[in-house]
């Protein structure tokens, strides 16, 4: 016989209704219609107007014939396409998968053949690639956003956004996931090595991401947020779904630029916005005319790699507050923050970026972030020193990878997401990077992290930015090997660096060469290390400037 | 074959968690140890403090032989041991059962029965309650709170809690539900009418409305929270739940006084606070001089009936804002909150009272409160004026009633929880309360809301507290008379109040008789109609200062 809890007890309609993002946008559009959501140059789109358009996008879709898990692809910037296609593809029932806008034609192409898209709508900016793909893929619908005038787009069967729109029914029934388990969206990883991987998002990890993004922030009713970060990456880490919560507005940002970037956190008086170390620096060191109406204070999230002492003390100088956030697409953006403590406030400052800028705890709606041995999957000591891997388990945590279930379980073995990247933690409880598995130098048997090094070559203020890998050495089997970029206007010589870092690091660590030049970057601000390894076995290497110490 | 979407990525235990508020508390105690978790008296006992304790708790009922899914009854006050119980029972895999401190032994022993009940927490301050059911419960482990000495209590099987605290393990691993459908907490509903019923919540809509509390009240992290509200009334609207997640500081309040109610309040810089009308009106009308030292603004919720005109003007005026939310327990305390809009404030001060005593909107994470004909179970228009049932459905929804499946099946019917309240919807979406169904006044074949007759006299500063009933009549078949308790010091006649009421109210609505009376009240502030409606019947009332119109 059942026991007495569950009998006569089970889930019915009224007490249980699958999580899912649409449902935030569903309340906000009734509870505050005439709030603003979105602005973007001219376009002042209320919650109301977004719904009803999410609406008439969904109808539309269905129309075009895509059904029920059905993915439509997206190869559009930060623009309000963009943000309804967050809602609309979800509500027809079918899966949203966001593409990198700086990919090349080969690597969209394989997506769409891996997701088996069925529409792709796409930024009339993008042509060359419209024009690529619509040949290889006949039976792909292409849909066109004509966010800006660039008319040199000539594809007959392709139909128009608005005209979607437009012809879509603006009472159309959003259709609710079967199950909050079903994805909502697809999101390709840039991996250095190997094939693209799909990551699938169900609906329960995105509705709960979205909510633990206002709890983790402390984000309030109605904030105005700009989209400087990429919303194909990771969904814009859930804030497009965060923001419906919040009844906010999303102020739009087609393409970042420092000088746009201020003028709408001036003229809109944008509350939070988040972005890679980049973007951070960017603003930190803009031209100070740029700020001079700049009168109120405004939140970050950092993330991609912890912002450098000196870039903290910049931006709290000019009024931005930051915290530094970890995550991988993986776990829908950032899944540990480095939540601040009332205790810190008597540290002093250097020592105060120092705590801020690690990563921290897990995110409020996670079950557990941690670094644990993976040989014997137990935690390692707090103290600061020993390294183990960061493994997440949690709601908010993808499904698995698309179309492999190999590399699926392999990265959830034992029952933990495995990141690949290695930490300590402190006697706080406060997680520390140290590495990617794969960038940990190992030199004489000692493990050296490379986020170590670099972290001393960032506190000098010349240095832009900087990469350290190993290179094979006879003696010691490997040695750390530095890439600098100087920051514009500035310069150090190599000696001044090994005579900074000596400061820092114990003698083993010190780079072994250090290189000046321009630092390859994702699409998404990190560093491609894998191009400096290759660089650094070309011969021509040392004739572009290396210094060998 | 299996869709791609679903092929090989199957929840496992690195992404899927039973969503539990237990983890709420883990989280804070793991980033907040050292941050205040609970005031009490003399106590300041911190969240790492209080985890512990929680543990050992747990591990001690375990010991006692409590099982997964067993009941354990609390009968306390708003005293430290209440918070801990809501953790440290649950963590015991057991389901949290709080009675009304206000009950009589006959109704405790009903409830200990019903929900079978393995353990009773109990309060020595309750001793002829805990002597009587430990006599009529033989089985039954009694465990004593010696909150305050009252040490007349003699039972020489009990436990002291304090002691089940010191020999549990601190290390002690809480035991997740198995499902987040498993039950956390029984309540019993003090139905007007027939036995109790036991009103059943599942983990998931107990952590949901944790967090959608946070969201409704925009309530920041660390937020200083009075317990004003009863904890045993639907778990404190979840609030125990909440101040878990947002680190948040428990002040106790054992008994609700003005004075103790506002020493705290100054003393621990108290934020927010919720109560019933009854509540906020002792506060809004206490003495000045305990309010002095009062410099800060503070946040409430309303809720059991919406607040007057008059009371939400003084409660403003000594700096509270109010905000109101209607619920029931069987949706685990607010399911709908008047979310305040940015153009009310242009309206003049009486009409934007009036706005804000509406039941409002559906709670953030709630998928609908709706208006419905409970025949043809469709929306009623937004007019203002056409009646239907509040019907409600989503996550923060009861499992059903125990050991009841015909009033769980009734309740349910057609897909939503029926709550028994008629209701219009305003043009803004609004919900305004008109009554309870069975509280309704059918004259001459019009209804009359009782509510509506009631916020007319609340509208005469003389009424500290009225209610509506509907009296049999010849000519009209009902027709409303009103019972009213006169503010103290104030002075008012049935003739002024009848003169009062025609400024608002139509002709037929006019109370054909007012009775000047103490009201009766339930334990939650609650006037008892169903009692004015005996006392009715009763031939003495006349008798009692009656004024027939």
């Amino acid at each position: 016989m059942q026991h007495m809890y569950e009998r006569g007890l089970s889930r019915r309609d009224a007490n249980y209704a699958a999580m899912t993002p649409i449902d935030l946008l569903a309340r906000t559009a009734d509870v505050y219609p005439d709030r603003l959501a979105i602005v973007h140059g001219l376009l002042r789109q209320t919650w109301g107007e977004t719904y009803i358009r999410c609406r008439r996008l969904a109808d539309s879709l269905v129309r075009l014939g895509v059904n029920r898990g059905d993915t439509v692809a997206l190869l559009l910037p930060n623009i309000p396409a963009m943000i309804e296609a967050h809602f609309g593809i979800p509500m027809a029932g079918a899966v949203l998968n966001t593409l990198n806008t700086r990919l090349d034609v080969e690597s969209i192409a394989f997506m769409l053949r891996h997701g088996e898209a069925k529409v792709l709508i796409i930024d009339t900016e993008y042509a060359t690639i419209a024009k690529a793909v619509s040949e290889e893929f006949p039976e792909l619908t292409i849909v066109t956003v004509a966010d800006i005038d660039k008319g040199d787009l000539n594809l007959p069967a392709a139909v128009d956004y608005e005209t979607l729109i437009a012809e879509g029914s603006p009472t159309f029934v959003p259709i609710p996931p079967e199950d909050e388990w079903n994805a909502i969206a697809l999101n390709y990883t840039s991996g250095t090595t190997g094939e693209p991987k799909g990551v699938v998002y169900h609906h329960r990890g995105a509705y709960l991401n979205a909510v633990s993004n206002v709890l983790a922030w402390d984000m309030p009713r109605h904030s105005v947020y700009l989209w400087s970060l990429p919303l194909f990456h990771c969904n814009g880490w859930c804030f497009a779904w965060t923001l419906a919560e919040r009844a906010g507005v999303n102020v739009c940002l087609r393409k970042f630029d420092v000088e746009a970037a201020f003028r709408l956190i001036i003229e809109e008086q944008v509350t939070h916005y988040c972005g890679a170390p980049i973007v951070q620096s960017a603003l930190a060191y803009a031209p100070e005319e740029l700020r001079t109406d700049l009168s109120h204070t405004i939140s970050t999230m950092s993330g991609g790699a912890p912002p450098a002492q000196t870039l903290i003390a910049k931006l709290n100088s000019i009024g931005i507050q930051n915290t530094h956030v970890y995550g991988l697409t993986e776990v829908y953006g950032p899944a540990s923050i480095c939540a601040s403590q009332e205790s810190w406030k008597g540290e002093e400052a250097g020592r105060i970026a120092e705590l801020n800028a690690r990563q921290g705890v897990r995110y409020p709606l996670q079950s557990s972030v941690s670094v644990l041995d993976p040989h014997t999957m137990t935690p390692v000591p707090r103290d600061g020193k020993t390294m183990g891997e960061i493994m997440i388990r949690g709601n908010i945590c993808m499904k698995g990878y698309l179309k492999s279930p190999e590399a699926t379980d392999a990265v959830f073995q034992g029952g933990w997401f495995h990141s690949g990247d290695l930490a300590v933690v402190d006697p706080d409880g406060y997680i520390k990077i140290r590495d990617r598995s794969k960038d940990i130098i190992i030199s004489g048997g000692e493990n050296i992290s490379s986020i170590e090094v670099e972290d001393a070559l960032y506190r000098h203020d010349a240095v832009a930015m900087a990469a350290v890998i190993a290179v094979p050495d006879e003696k010691w089997g490997e040695v750390p090997c530095a890439f600098v970029e100087v920051r514009d206007g500035m310069y150090v010589s190599a000696e001044d660096l090994i005579t900074h870092c000596r400061q820092y690091l114990a003698g083993f660590k010190i780079p072994k060469a250090i290189y000046f030049q321009r630092l390859p970057q994702t699409s998404t601000g990190k560093i491609k290390k894998q191009e400096l390894r290759m660089l650094y076995g070309a011969s021509s290497l040392e004739d572009a400037g290396g210094f060998a110490c």
